[in-house]
């Protein structure tokens, strides 16, 4: 996968959050996701398709999850409610929304899907091993971690 | 959402688990999807974009993914591991082609994006409360229960 595919959403995350919530996240190391990924509380997923196909995942600790919800509504969440799936799926919409534009004035056309959200203490979420993808990590000082996967094939 | 939207799917998804696992689900009752989502342990979630933008997602009890992934793989598995999930992905890539062949023909453009798998206890998924989503549910004799859910929203 080109790097140039991947920064636009590094800087959606940071931009998304940071706007969003009031938190600015510091992104950790890339890499590749292997078989032994991490396990998350709640993500959200949104596929993309055009010129190339893909995904992208957030997925959050309940904890971090709680508190970044919480700074953007303006409520002070305390448990995984409707509104807070809703929320973190419309973090996964931003994000991708800001990594198209970025995309698209780079002649790259593709489109977004609609986001879907789950929740489940510990889940995992895969992708075919043929295509590849990058995790990236995120910190929020005081908050916690968070974690953005890319994945994206070229169409024949 | 229009129904003419939805049997493509339901039949998609009969044709695609018939001819890949030789276990001919029955379709239930189609349903809204409501909070009272039901729980699963292993699903797969795929997006769609282009004149309709949307998601589909195949969502299975272990013991029943087990199975039929079992009789698609010539295998017997008895935990879910990457090779299960692997299928339970094609699962959800081939029933959206299938569904995009027919929506195609009908004059309705679309790409479909990645599959992305989902494995955790109870997990339930959920999709933005604007985007109406339809439920179906499938039992294959013997084996039995699992679902379909398909979100599919009109660009504006």
């Amino acid at each position: 996968m080109r790097v140039e595919y991947i920064n636009p959403f590094v800087d959606a995350t940071i931009n998304v959050m940071s706007t969003m919530t009031g938190h600015t996240p510091i992104r950790g190391k890339l890499g590749l996701t292997t078989n032994e990924s991490p396990s998350f509380d709640i993500s959200a997923v949104i596929g993309i398709a055009g010129d190339v196909h893909g995904s992208v995942v957030i997925s959050f600790p309940e904890s971090c999850a709680l508190k970044v919800v919480s700074s953007f509504i303006g409520e002070n969440k305390t448990v995984v409610d409707d509104e807070v799936m809703d929320a973190v799926g419309e973090f996964v919409n931003m994000i991708a929304g800001g990594a198209k534009k970025t995309l698209t004035g780079n002649g790259m056309r593709f489109k977004i899907a609609i986001p879907n959200v789950i929740v489940g203490k510990d889940h995992k979420i895969s992708r075919p091993k043929s295509i590849p993808c990058i995790l990236v990590p995120f910190k929020i000082e005081d908050i916690g971690t968070f974690t953005v996967e890319v994945s994206i094939k070229e169409v024949a």
